[in-house]
Order: structure tokens, then sequence, then C-alpha cells
């Protein structure tokens, strides 16, 4: 098997390039899959962009990403359902088989966690079958603790699989990435568990790299700059069981000002010295 | 019971503060705790702020802080007992029963979150018995998740409990601080278990508000303003049989800009009316 065989490039960390430029320098360079945002497709045209990957046999490994489920509101709920259900489609149309949920903060002035996460499981259960018929699995993807109160009440594998085990694991699972859980000692376990039942529906990788930016949003490192053991983790989803994409996630600001096809190059190369060999 | 009895404001929150104002204002308040550290202590001096503390009938609650134990290198490990010893003798000096520790985050370059903790534990073997016989205990800080690498690999109340339980409880226990652990739904339980062996050496609070400042250090939110439900935090602690003292420490940049005595009267009615009343 190749070194990039199993490497898939987030969008999302060479966003400086449009979506023929992004598909270009994956073939260019040799990278089998991509991972997606909503927001760059619906830009350059859902149709489109499916015509564009289908040509050049690119797989597509997740859309990111459903979710922000934990608004109390009936209408902003049901806002927030139907868009899901349009994010299904559209991986649907993408040929992917996984949407990645970011599930959601507190309300605001609400300091309730428990009713947060609650509200996650009511849409999951209206969403779940939903994406099944489609031919898509959902990934709660626990979000570092640091984005507890703004971004994601679920905080670590143990919060996400405890909501993923309510439901079929063809409908409900979860993403393991690395930035978010690599401090947590717990978290081995938790993916065994997640393996022991098919929940491991996509494996991300970003180093944690400090200081953090001001807002936490745009700091992670490029893999091989930080604190976390990429071949431990990798180690830890194979022993689970998991033989899938692994798909490089990054948000930083540096690597955005940066020309994007010499970004793709860089961590196609580091992935192959700290993931790979 | 006062309102204020078990009020304790640590020095951080207020370190525009001269030793002798603090002691003023917290007498002209009713505040009859305070929480210290050793660099404002050892710049007005050890023996004087002793003399001063006790002038005024004050109770210090904790000495912040001793730790970072996760050098590799012998003699700065060597280094950082010694100073450690120290800190405990300051602490008996100053009449507290707790010496907070922070336990130090990876040595460059390292990746073996493990190892540095098992480093922590030696570290607890060798001065656990030294601050027994000074009448000191030494609280384990577990720190939020984002300060793993760089300052704190203890970032649970379940690691910190792990390591603390290889020791006596009148040698090691945990410091149990909202903001480090208001995401974990796992604590409640972790507290419960941290009381049962008499382990809650202190409490302290800050409250959780975003966006995190650049370098996550100075974003710790006057009580109120934040995401955390103070009461359901001081509930935990005292069902797990913890009466003693509530810390309120703040690092936070806006609060250190003002005038000193303002916030102090300003974070001792928070503390009465969102912890108390």
């Amino acid at each position: 098997m190749s070194d990039l065989a199993r490497f898939s490039i987030n969008q999302m960390t060479v966003k400086q390039l449009s979506m023929p430029e992004l598909v270009d320098a994956c073939v260019e360079l040799g990278v089998p899959g991509v991972g997606l945002w909503r927001e760059p497709v619906q830009s350059y045209g859902l149709e489109e962009t499916a015509k564009l990957i289908m040509d050049t046999g690119l797989t597509v490994t997740t859309l990111c990403r459903g979710g922000f489920f934990t608004a109390i509101d009936p209408q902003e709920r049901s806002r927030a359902l139907t868009d899901n259900r349009r994010a299904i489609e559209e991986a649907a149309r993408l040929g992917t088989d996984t949407l990645v949920l970011v599930s959601g903060g507190l309300p605001p002035g609400s300091k309730d966690l428990h009713g947060a996460r609650e509200r996650i499981a009511d849409a999951l259960g209206e969403l779940g079958p939903y994406a099944e018929r489609h031919g898509v699995r959902l990934a709660i993807e626990p979000l570092h603790p640091m984005y507890a109160a703004d971004r994601c009440v679920v905080s670590t594998l143990s919060q996400a699989l405890d909501l993923a085990e309510r439901f079929p694991a063809e409908q409900v699972g979860v993403a393991v990435d690395t930035y978010h859980i690599w401090w947590d000692d717990t978290a081995p376990a938790q993916i065994a568990r997640a393996g022991a039942t098919g929940r491991i529906h996509t494996f991300q990788l970003a180093d944690w790299t400090t200081p953090l930016p001001k807002g936490v949003l745009d700091g992670r490192g490029q893999i091989g700059n930080g604190a976390i053991d990429m071949r431990e983790w990798k180690g830890h989803v194979e022993a689970a069981g998991y033989t899938g994409p692994i798909e490089v996630e990054l948000f930083n600001e540096e690597l955005w000002a940066r020309d994007g096809r010499e970004v793709l190059a860089e961590t196609t190369a580091r992935f192959v010295e700290h993931v790979i060999r």
C-alpha cells in the first residue's frame, strides 16, 4: 500500500485554494481523499463540486459539518433540523458516507450543559433515520473542552459515545480528532469502545501547539510541530479496528497566509513522516 | 453564619493591591480569608507578611504555588524539589495548611504525557512527608485541558486523584477549581471520591467567559459573568463533606486594570449573590 493510500486532506487546511485548485493539487500530489466543507461546496455549487470530484476519482472522506443542535427556541431548533437534512443530502450527493457534527455550545445565558446535551440526543433521534436512508452516517465530534461554552458541549469521546450509543451505529458514531482528545488518558479506552461497535466514523489529525491564539479557533498546529504523538493515536484507532481514511484538518492563520499548494505538499510530507513511516 | 464566613480572596484576583492594601481592604470589607502567592509574599518579605496577616486576624487559606515537577533533567528536578521544600516552609510560616501545586507541562520536545505524570508522583513521594512534618497538605490542582502541553499535564480531577491516592490524605489531596473542571460530567463523581477520603484541600471559583484571550491565561471571568453554575459546584463539594473556605481566584486583565479595592468589593458582592444566597 502506498504511503498516501489512507491520506485525506481536509479542505479547511488549505482554504486559500479554490475547489478546482484543491482538486488539481490533490491529483498532482497523489492525495487520494478530501474532506469537504459545506460553505465552499455551496459557493462552487453542489452539482459542480460533485462532478469535479467524480471526474478525478478523488474520494470525499467526510463532509463538515452539521450540528448546532443546542438551541432552546423551537423555531431555531426547527431551522437547525432542516439545515441538517440538507447537509445529509449534500453528503450523499458528494458520495461521502460521513457527515461530521459539531453539536453546538450553550444557548446565550444558559449554564445547563446537561440540558444542552439532551437536546443533541433529541436531534439525533430525528436525523439518524433520515441519514441512514441516504447512506450517510452522522459522526459526533467531541471538541476540546475549551470550546464547551460557545461551540460544542460534547467535550470527550465518552460523552460522544454516550450519545451515539442510543442509536444504531449505521446512523450515529463519532469523529476521533487528535487535537480534541490528546490530553485525555481515558480516550484510548473510549476509542476501543467506539471501535467495538463500529462507531469510529472518521479519524482526523491536527497537532497541539502553543501559545493558543485569541479565540482559540485557528491555532491547530501542522503535524509534527506540536505535543501530540500521531503514531500513538493511529495505533489506538487501528487496534480498535479502524482501517479507514486519515484526514488532516488544520485551522491555522499562518498556514492560510502561505501558498496553498505548498502547504498541501508540506502536509503530505508531514503525514508520511509522522504518521506512516 | 455571615454571608462572608467562608469567603477567601485569592491575591491574584487583585494583584494591583500591595500586601498592606490587600489586608486593609479585606478588613474593611469583612473578608475573612486570603489566598497568597509566593512572589508577592517574597517581595513584601515572608516575616513581614506573616506579621501583617497575624496582626489583623485574617486566615491564609492557601499558598500558591508549588509544583512544576515534570522536568527530565536531574539538576532541574533537584532545583524544583528544593524550591518546593521552601514553599512548604513558607506555607507553614504563613499559617496556612494548604500548598497548591501546578504540576508542570511537557518538557520541551517531549510528547510523553504518561511519563510526565509519573515524574509528578515521584516528586510527591519526596515532598509529602516533608509537608506533613510542617503541617502542610499538598493540593494537586488539575488545570483545564487547554494547559496540558505547557503548564499542567494533570487535566482532570480523576487524574489528580489517581496521583493523590498513592499517598496519605494528610500529605496529598486536590484543589477543586470550577474554571478547570466545569465542562467535565465526571467531575461530580470525582469530587465525591475526593471527599470520601478527605482530599478536597481547597475549593476555588472562577467563571468561564469567552472569547478566550491569546495564551488563554488571563481570561478567568468574574463570578456570575460566565457559563458556570457556582451553586451547583458548591453543592457538589458540600455533598462530599467539604465545609472549608471558598476562594475566588481570577486572572483577568480587565479586572487588573481597575481599582483593586473596587474589584474586591465587586467580587465580594458577586460571591454573596452567586454562591451564597
